[in-house]
């Protein structure tokens, strides 16, 4: 049963460029805000993953659109649904939203390393959680 | 005839994070300082196509992979062309390397709108000097 | 009577440098982000002061001293408090800890200046919301 | 005798907010930059120091004035002169500047710290190397 996983943000100056919109590049800090949150509601987190399990998340690929611009002071709602599994990688749409409009939405491959770099199969505790919530 | 541009950028502090390596939003940063230095390049600026052709560049989406890990004090090439254009929108393919190892790339789609953000051509000027490097 | 206002921020990747910790700059977001909510926490905006009060708030002078260094991870609360107000300017301590120990903490003076830059009085409905907590 | 290094940024969206100025906290970026290509010009890097000589450098404080907005697209300057040296820290005036016009000046306190942020004398390489630019 897929489950969507709800991340809020409020909109600061530090976000915002001199075109008076949210900067491109800063809904992928958003984007991490709200996996780094899944990861924290499954019980875990990204300290934990390294010492205990010797697995960093990174970030393979990013497909993102923008659809309309964000401003400031605004607040946005991410949603997040994780879509693919497998035993290396897995699959995020993120979905940035303005009250009922879509801000910009994003298809986000991770995958996991340990601290050489080198891939990794997910640790278990992990894909437990995963299986559970798509 | 294609013409690819070049423009090089160091690693900072800033451009890192705690994993060791460059945060992944931050390579959307040198991706924009690149395009900024091809319209400088072209005799333009962001400001006169804001002033006198009521023109804003906006990026409609951008499709980026990591291959490597760029690191701090890293110097980085990124290579740009032009691979597209119409009369509303282009398209930009931007190579991220260390020496001869690629770090990243990207396709990034962009389209003009003016001071309201609603769309609008492509200025005369832009779509000229573009039509002499695609 | 003064009163200390309490904002919260969570440290994700963003934040932080290849050291580890989290970069030095970055606290001046977090106290950024604290004085927008007292702003907002005394039924003000700033899109509403410049728009009704064409008064933008911008930053003078910042001291900050880094006590220890925030790490991945940390949640950290910001103290802040309105230690001086004028007719023109105004200044903020400004205290980040993680539980009781202090990480940072900074003196902030700001001031009021209208939509071309100027500087001009601080706007009746903010000196009056400020004579209250300060 | 007192040297003083210049050091050159280009503003890019990246710098700017929606108050159509350079956002207060990237100046601190600039700055670093600026403090971290003298390292390079005295033979010596970050990474090196870390390696070499267990010595990581962390500002312990910065104190900065904020006088004229800078903006986007705009070329400024950075002009740092080292100010006191002593065997634990050392005291930077970091002036930034568009042509003549003083845009913020800072002055910044560095000590250096090893792998576990004890802090430790300055190294002996280090040291020599600013002994000849005070």
């Amino acid at each position: 049963m897929t489950k969507d996983f709800i991340h809020k943000v409020k909109i600061y100056y530090e976000d915002t460029d001199a075109a008076g919109v949210v900067y491109y590049a800063n809904y992928l800090k958003f984007l991490e805000r709200a996996r780094s949150e899944i990861i924290y509601s499954l019980g875990l987190n990204n300290k934990k993953l390294l010492t205990d399990h010797n697995t960093l998340i990174i970030v393979k690929s990013c497909n993102i659109k923008y659809k309309k611009p964000a401003k400031f002071e605004d607040v946005l709602t991410i949603n997040s649904r994780l879509k693919l599994i497998s035993k290396v990688s897995f699959t995020m749409i993120q979905i940035i939203k303005r009250d009922s409009e879509i801000i910009s939405d994003a298809e986000v491959v991770l995958v996991t390393v340990n601290n050489l770099g080198k891939p990794v199969r997910i640790p278990e505790v992990l894909l437990k959680s995963f299986k559970k919530i798509i």
